[in-house]
Parts: C-alpha cells; sequence; structure tokens
C-alpha cells in the first residue's frame, strides 16, 4: 500500500468558453469537475498501474465531498481523507475553445484549525506502519504551519517509510532539511531552492541540504536524476504537444510506484518519463493515454554513471 | 406571502484577482458565494422590505445543498424548491481588482426530467392557493420546455393569484401570450419581443401581444410604465455610478411588494425605481443599500397620465 498526501485538496473545475473575452460574460459549453491536488493526481495514476493507494489530506464542506465521492469510486483509491470545518478549495480551468489555451483560477483553500492540524498528524500517524512508501504533495492550506512537510518527513523516516516529497518554496526549503529520502523539483523550483539555475549544480546542491536523491524535472526534456547510487539523464524519444497538467504529478507517480517495486535507477526514471509523456499526450487534462506509455516506456534514453561503491 | 420561481436557480460564485490576464494563472484573493438566479434574489429583497415570501424552482447535487443553507438562513424566506437529480448550475463573476471589470462564467444548468417538470408543476399548483401574488424569473434549464412559463402563468391566472414574468426571448414570447399581468423587460428583451426599438411603440405592442401591464426598464434612465389604469415615467434624481447586478431584480421585488400592498401605480414605480438605484449603489453586488433607498423613494419623479376611466 503507498500512502499520498494532499494537504490542499482540490476540486478542478473546468470550463470551456468559445472564446475568451475579459469583461464580458460567456456561456460555457461544458463543465467537467474532478478531484484535484498533486497528491489525489498521484495516486489515481498509481491505481491505474495497479497498485493499492491510500489518500489522506484534508476535506471540507460541499466540494469535499464532490472530491470524496469521485474519488472513492475510483478503484484502489482508499479514502482516508480527515474532515474539516472550511469548504476544500476549487480551482477553475477556463479553456478557450478556438485557442486552446488555458486561463487558470485557484482559490485559497480552506484555513485548517491547529486541532484539525493535530488531528491529521494522528491520523498519518497511525497510517504510517501499514505504507511501503509516501509521498507529501503540493502546497499547504492556509492554518498549517510552514514547517508542516518537514515533521511529516520525519515522522515517516522514523517509522521506516520511504518518502517523497514535491512541493516548493519555503515549505520544500524546511522540508528538505528534514532529509526525506526523494524530492522531485522542477527546474523553476530547484532554483527557488537552491540560487542556481544550472541543473546538474542544483541537483548536487539540493543533496548537500538534505536530500537523499533529487530528481528534477526538465519539462519537455525529461529527467535529470542525482542520487547515492548515481547520475542519471533521462529523455523522451520525441518533443511532444499536448496539455502537461498532471505531467508532474504521473511522473512522481512513475518514480514512487518503481520504489515501491525495487526497479533500478535507470528503470524508475523511464517510467516516470514515459508516464509523463503519455499524460501530455492523453486528450483530457491530469489523465494518461496507456497505450501511449506502453509504447513510450521502452523508447525512454536514459544515460549516466553509477557511482563507485 | 409572496411566491417567486426560480427554474435556473444557481451558486453565485464571485472570485477576485489583483488584474485578470487570460492564458495564465491566478491566485484568487477572494471567494463569495451566495444563492443565485433572479427569483432568489427577488425573494431576498421582499425579504429585506418585510414581506414573507416562498421560493421554488430547482435544486440538485452539492452546490443545490449550498444555495438552500444559504438561503434558510435568510430570515422571513421559505424553501420550497424542488430536488432534481443533476446540479445546481454555478456562475463564475471574476472581479478585476485593478480595473473593477467583471469577467462572467455561467454554466449552463442541470438538465430536467420530465417527471421533475411534472413533480414541480404540482409542487407549484399546491402553492398558488396561499399566495398574494406570484413572480416568475429568469431563464430555463435544459429539458423545460420552452412553453414553460404559459402554463405557469395559466395556473396561477386559473387560480386567481397576480403573476409577473421577467425572461427573455421566446419563453418570454411565449408567456406573454398566456396573458400575466405584469412583465418588466429591459429595452433589449423588449425589443427582441416587439420588433421595436422605440420604448413607448413596444410597451403597447407587448400589451396588444397579451401583457396586462408592461414596465421597461431603461438603465439609468428608470422605468417606463404602460398599463390598464394610465401611463408613466419615473426616473431616479441622479445618474448613479455603481454595480448594476441585480438591479433589475429589486425593481421586480419593488413591483411585486407594492403591487402586494395595493399601492397605486406612481407609488409602486417610484419604489422599484429608488429600490433599484439603491442596488445599484451599494458595495456588494446584488444587494441594497437601505439608507440610500429610504432618502431615494421620496425624490423619485413620477411623470404620467391617467387613462379615462
Amino acid at each position: 500500500m503507498i500512502l499520498t498526501v494532499t494537504l490542499n485538496t482540490a476540486l478542478d473545475i473546468t470550463h470551456r468558453v468559445p472564446a475568451l473575452k475579459p469583461h464580458t460574460s460567456h456561456r460555457v459549453t461544458q463543465v467537467t469537475e474532478r478531484p484535484g491536488g498533486k497528491g489525489l493526481n498521484v495516486a489515481r495514476v498509481l491505481a491505474a498501474l495497479g497498485h493499492e493507494v491510500t489518500v489522506t489530506g484534508f476535506t471540507g464542506g460541499a466540494t469535499g465531498r464532490i472530491v470524496q465521492d469521485q474519488l472513492t469510486a475510483v478503484p484502489g483509491v482508499v479514502d482516508a481523507l480527515v474532515p474539516v470545518s472550511a469548504a476544500t478549495r476549487r480551482t477553475i480551468a477556463v479553456v478557450d475553445e478556438q485557442t486552446g489555451d488555458t486561463t487558470q483560477l485557484n482559490e485559497p483553500g480552506p484555513t485548517i484549525t491547529s486541532a484539525e492540524w493535530s488531528a491529521f498528524q494522528e491520523a498519518y500517524e497511525d497510517l504510517l506502519p501499514s505504507m511501503a512508501a509516501v509521498a507529501l504533495c503540493g502546497s499547504l492550506p492556509p492554518g498549517v504551519p510552514v514547517g508542516a512537510y518537514a515533521g511529516l518527513v520525519r515522522l515517516a523516516k522514523a517509522a521506516g517509510v520511504p518518502v517523497l516529497l514535491d512541493t516548493s518554496g519555503e515549505p520544500l526549503r524546511r522540508g528538505v532539511a528534514a532529509r526525506p529520502d526523494l524530492i522531485k523539483p522542477n527546474t523553476e523550483e530547484l532554483a527557488e531552492l537552491t540560487g542556481s539555475h544550472e541543473p546538474l549544480r542544483a541537483t548536487q546542491d539540493a543533496r548537500r541540504r538534505g536530500a537523499r536523491a533529487v530528481v528534477a524535472s526538465l519539462g519537455t526534456e525529461g529527467l535529470l536524476a542525482t542520487t547515492p547510487e548515481g547520475r542519471w539523464r533521462a529523455t523522451p524519444p520525441a518533443r511532444l504537444h499536448g496539455n502537461p497538467t498532471g505531467a508532474g504529478d504521473s511522473a512522481v507517480a512513475g518514480l514512487l510506484s518503481a520504489l515501491v517495486e525495487q526497479l533500478p535507477w535507470p528503470d524508475r526514471l523511464s517510467r516516470a518519463v514515459a508516464l509523463s509523456a503519455a499524460t501530455v499526450l492523453a486528450p483530457a487534462a491530469g489523465e494518461f493515454d496507456r497505450e501511449a506509455y506502453e509504447e513510450l516506456v521502452g523508447r525512454v534514453a536514459v544515460t549516466g554513471e553509477v557511482t563507485a561503491a
């Protein structure tokens, strides 16, 4: 069983409009809703890969009920979200049908009380012993202390559960200092953490700051991994066009599933790159195209060197 | 007791953003939610004026539950909404804090089944006998026949209850033919109904088509009433600046409350104009400024002539 943590869950709403014209009124032609927040996206991909996955984090209000109803309908996903009194946030993606461009509106998220934060930490500690790995994903809602992920990383390590941290800004900086097994920043997040825009140098610096392994997402150019076992670069077979929404979450699911299956690093990376690419190629945002994944996974180029023992 | 009918209720969401830039991502700085749809707005104003009001129409899903929870918290409002299986629509107003401009996204509304439409008509017929007046407000959700309002007007007349119709397009055209006591179109709706852009001519034409009385909204210039009792023009004391959202619904509430109180036409019109103006002046969209209303109501200029008996 894998655990994903999404402290700032969301109801992701997509509105298609014929053409977005600011300061006018629009008839929405199509509405879709799905559970959102990075950890929930990761859980869906893990479940699609055949892994059992438990999701935790916060849920509240009418939006939280929709998230839970849709989530528990996914086979292989166990709902262990902790109820809070404020409502789960919405994100709204307005898709302009003329240009295909997306305009995003992200609500700030519910304010979590200290009692709710304590209840979550207890629930998390109770879940850890039965988990093969844990992923801590996304932003923090208001009210949750900025050092939250550092504490959750320490609890996972104390329980002997491998922990992946995927966040940004100050929560990432603090979390890294607690020595997570793996972080998966994009180049921007990595530069913010280390001050370096040079990916190789930045991944090495992030390791010095506490991360055991660093897998940097280089966007369409694939992944760069700096680990105690060695350094690798994994590149998709071709430059892909499509919707990058959720591609990073699919990469996290790829890394985490392969870690649990005890695959060697090159196989972990090719799975992550292929899943990420198959997400970009899928017609629906955040889904992945299984056929494309299976076709791509053998064609990811992985180059690198193993660290001398 | 007054009845307002809102077949296409909504959850009105307002998102404030620092500046709306299409095709980028925005952090929403403030979220507000309130029950929406013309008839619910009319009901809130009627309740604020001290009238008991029952609201009916359709409600469904998680959005419908939020609408009902907020609505029943308003003193003086009785919830008689009919449950449906599809979810109540959302409308999203994105307010650009830099310019104050609003970009509107309107979801299409739930599809109503014929069984649900029949259930509504029965509930409506049961409610009518205890009502002093009824207002039929707004657009029709998918699945409701285009002649819906015509049928509801006939049922109200058969029950001897005065009926006001506030809609547009084909539902207005059909509804007018069923001879409602009052319609309150704006100049655009009136032109679409009659083919005439000349308000006096158009109101007379609308009466020939079946409306007993026509009160045309001339925007910032007030109201023009053509009735069996006479013709009047009611003008606010000054040109007002503010948010016109809900001004038309406040005018409907003014006309309806004054009708139930059996006030003469000039008093009905000055109340409607003052409420409308006090809604434009209120800081929150759709609310009215009570002090402004009380100050304005005596200063509305009403000119006109009574029809010779």
